[in-house]
C-alpha cells in the first residue's frame, strides 16, 4: 500500500522543504501532487529526480489524494481543506486556520501523537515558536509538571516566508555593501506582510510578529500561550510570550523560563531533556557549548541548552531552545504526523463531516 | 572655571563616542587629554576642530587632570584609576572593575545621582544592558516597588569593541555577498574577546556574553543582577538575566518582565515612565509604534514599549526596552556623571585615598 500525497502550496518556503522532507520520509508515496494558487501553477519541481508541474489548487484537486499537506496561508486551508477531507484524503494542516477547532488535534508527534486517533480528517499543525517549545518542555512537565512559562523569542525571517528571505538579504547588502544607513532602508514585508507598515531587520529586532490582538500581545504572541495550553492538555499553565523577529534567516531560538510544580533538579532536567525523543541537549558552559541558530539549521531535532536555575525562584528554571523553524517548525513536523497517522493506520476517508464546504 | 578632561581609552568604539558626547556636553571644558595603550599613542583625534595627540597611559599622565573618563578595559582602570585619584582627579570608570567596591557610587543620575556625594574619586559607570533598564524601571519601583525582574536581552556587537563591529560586518558580507554558508564563517572575536572559543554572529544568535562563572550564568548575566541591587539599593530584588548577542551593530534590546509589589495599573505605569526623565515611551500597537534598535542609535533616550500585563500574574507586566548601547550604555551615562558631579559641586581632590597604588 503506498500513498497519493499533495502538497498544497508547494513554490513556498514551506512547501519546498515539504518536498525535500517527504524525499526522505518512511511514508510509502506512490505518487505526489503539487498544488499553488493560479501564479505558481505551470513551474516544474523535482521530487526524487522527476520533473512534476505544479497545478492551481480548485475544489476538485483532491481526488485520489490519501494526505494532504497545506502550508498556503490561512485563508487557502479554510476553503480547500474541507473539500479535500470531503475528497476522503487526511488533511495536514500548517496554518493558524484550524488549530483552535475542538475537532482538529494540534499534534507535535514526541507530545501528543495520542490525540491524533481522535481526528476528524483534519489535523493542525502547531505554530513553530510553539513546536520546539513543547520538544523541550513535554520532558520536563511530565516529571515535575508546569505551573507557568514565560518566553521572548529571537525568530528568523524565514517564517515570514520567501519574500521575508529576500527583503533581509537585500537589506543586509545595501547596509554593509553600500553603506545605507539601517534606519533609511526600504521595507514591504516584515514584520508581516498583512500589516499597515512596514520595517527593516537589517541591524534590528523587531517586538511584532504577526499582527495586534486587542490585549496588545500579538497574534503570534497569543498563539504560543492558547497551543501550549492545547497540546499539554491543560487550560491551568501559564503562558506568556514575546515574539521578536531578528536578522536570522532560518532557525527559532528562545530564552525561555519556567516554573515547575515541583522541585526539579537541574541535572535530573538535563537528563530527562537528553532522553527526549527529538530533544538534543547542548548544555557544557565550561567548554562553551550551547545551542546556535546557525548550527540547528537543517536539522530536524530541537536543540536545548543554557539550563540553569533562576537565582530566586526554587521553582524556577531558565533554559535556550533552538531549531530550524522550517522543519521541526514546520515542513518536519507536518510529514511526520503523515508518517505517524500511517504508523497508526490512521489514513483513511472520513465519513462525518465535520467541517462545512464554502 | 573649567576642567582638564582626560578620557582614557580614547581610540576605542566607547572612547571616540566618549570625545563626540563631551563635545555636546554642557562641561566647562578647558583641556581634553586623549589617552591610551602604546599601540595607537601617537594617533590624531579631533575634538571641536582641534587636532588632539593620543598619549600613552602612565602613572604620570594624571598632573593637572580634574575628570578621567575610563574605558580601557578592567585591568587598565585597576591600574591608573587610582594614580589619577591620587593626582587629585575625579575618575568615572566605564569598566566592571570597580562596580562592585563598597566605596565607589554606582550611578545612573536619573535613577541615583545622590549616590555621588559619598563618592572616594571614583564613580562606576555600571554595564550597558543594566543602565538602560534602570532608566525604565525606576519610576516603576518608585511608585508600585519592584518583586522581580527576568530579562532576556538582544544585544549589540558594539558591546565588544571596534573589532567585533569589524568582525560582524565581514561575516555578512561573506555570507551576503559571497554565499558562505553562516556556519563556516571563521569569527576572532565574538561571542568574548578573552575565551576560548569564538563563534560567528552573522544569522546566529549567541546565548553567551563575556565568559561564565561557576553558577553557570555569564558575567554579563551577573552584573545584570549586582548592578541591579546596588543602583536600586535593595538587595531584596529577584533579578535573573539571560544575556543573548545578535547581528545588530548598535543599540540593545530588551524584553523584560517584572513583577510589582503593588498591582500597577498599566497606563500609570505608561504615564510614569513617559514623565521619567530619559526614558521616551513609544507604545501604540494600533499604529505599531514600539522601540527599535535602529531607530535608538545616536540617541542618548532610553526607549520604552510594548508595555502590557502579564496574561496570569496580577502583578506581572512585560516590556520592550531600548537604547543606544554606546551612549546610555557608556559614553553618555559617564559624561552625564561627570556632569552630575560639577552641578554638585563634587569635582575636587580626593584626600582620603581608599584605593592603593599597585
Amino acid at each position: 500500500m503506498a500513498y497519493t500525497v499533495a502538497v498544497v502550496g508547494a513554490t513556498g518556503a514551506v512547501g519546498t522543504q515539504m518536498i525535500k522532507q517527504l524525499e526522505e520520509s518512511t511514508l510509502p508515496i506512490e505518487k505526489l501532487r503539487l498544488l499553488s494558487s493560479s501564479r505558481s501553477a505551470g513551474k516544474t519541481l523535482q521530487f526524487k529526480g522527476q520533473d512534476i508541474v505544479v497545478e492551481q489548487t480548485t475544489e476538485e484537486s483532491f481526488a485520489g489524494v490519501d494526505i494532504a499537506l497545506f502550508s498556503a496561508g490561512g485563508s487557502t486551508s479554510a476553503k480547500y481543506a474541507p473539500y479535500a477531507v470531503k475528497a476522503g484524503a487526511v488533511v495536514v494542516d500548517n496554518t493558524s486556520y484550524f488549530r483552535q477547532n475542538p475537532d482538529v488535534p494540534l499534534v507535535v508527534p514526541e507530545v501528543n501523537a495520542h490525540a491524533l486517533d481522535a481526528h476528524n480528517g483534519i489535523i493542525a499543525c502547531p505554530n513553530c515558536s510553539t513546536i520546539q517549545m513543547m520538544v523541550a518542555l513535554e520532558p520536563v512537565r511530565q516529571k515535575w509538571g508546569l505551573e507557568r512559562i514565560i518566553v521572548s523569542t529571537y525568530q528568523a525571517v524565514s517564517g515570514a516566508g520567501a519574500r521575508a528571505i529576500e527583503e533581509t538579504k537585500r537589506e543586509l547588502k545595501e547596509a554593509v555593501v553600500d553603506g545605507v544607513d539601517p534606519k533609511d532602508l526600504k521595507a514591504d514585508i516584515l514584520p508581516a506582510g498583512g500589516d499597515k507598515k512596514h520595517y527593516s531587520i537589517a541591524f534590528n529586532a523587531l517586538a511584532q510578529i504577526d499582527v495586534f490582538t486587542d490585549n496588545d500581545y500579538t497574534y503570534e504572541e497569543m498563539k504560543m500561550t492558547n497551543e501550549t495550553k492545547k497540546i499539554m492538555e491543560d487550560d491551568e499553565i501559564k503562558v506568556s510570550a514575546t515574539c521578536v523577529r531578528i536578522p536570522v534567516l532560518s532557525a527559532h531560538s528562545e530564552s525561555v523560563y519556567i516554573e515547575t510544580k515541583d522541585v526539579a533538579p537541574i541535572d535530573e532536567v538535563k537528563k530527562a531533556i537528553a532522553s527526549f525523543p527529538g530533544a538534543v541537549l547542548e548544555d557544557d558552559p565550561s567548554q562553551q557549548i550551547y545551542p546556535q541558530a546557525v548550527n540547528a539549521v537543517g536539522k530536524r531535532e530541537t536543540f536545548v541548552g543554557r539550563i540553569r536555575k533562576d537565582l530566586d525562584a526554587p521553582k524556577g528554571i531558565h533554559m535556550w531552545i533552538v531549531s530550524d523553524n522550517l522543519l521541526k517548525g514546520a515542513a518536519w513536523n507536518s510529514v511526520q504526523i503523515a508518517e505517524t497517522l500511517h504508523e497508526r493506520n490512521l489514513v483513511c476517508p472520513t465519513k462525518d463531516l465535520k467541517f462545512p464546504l464554502k
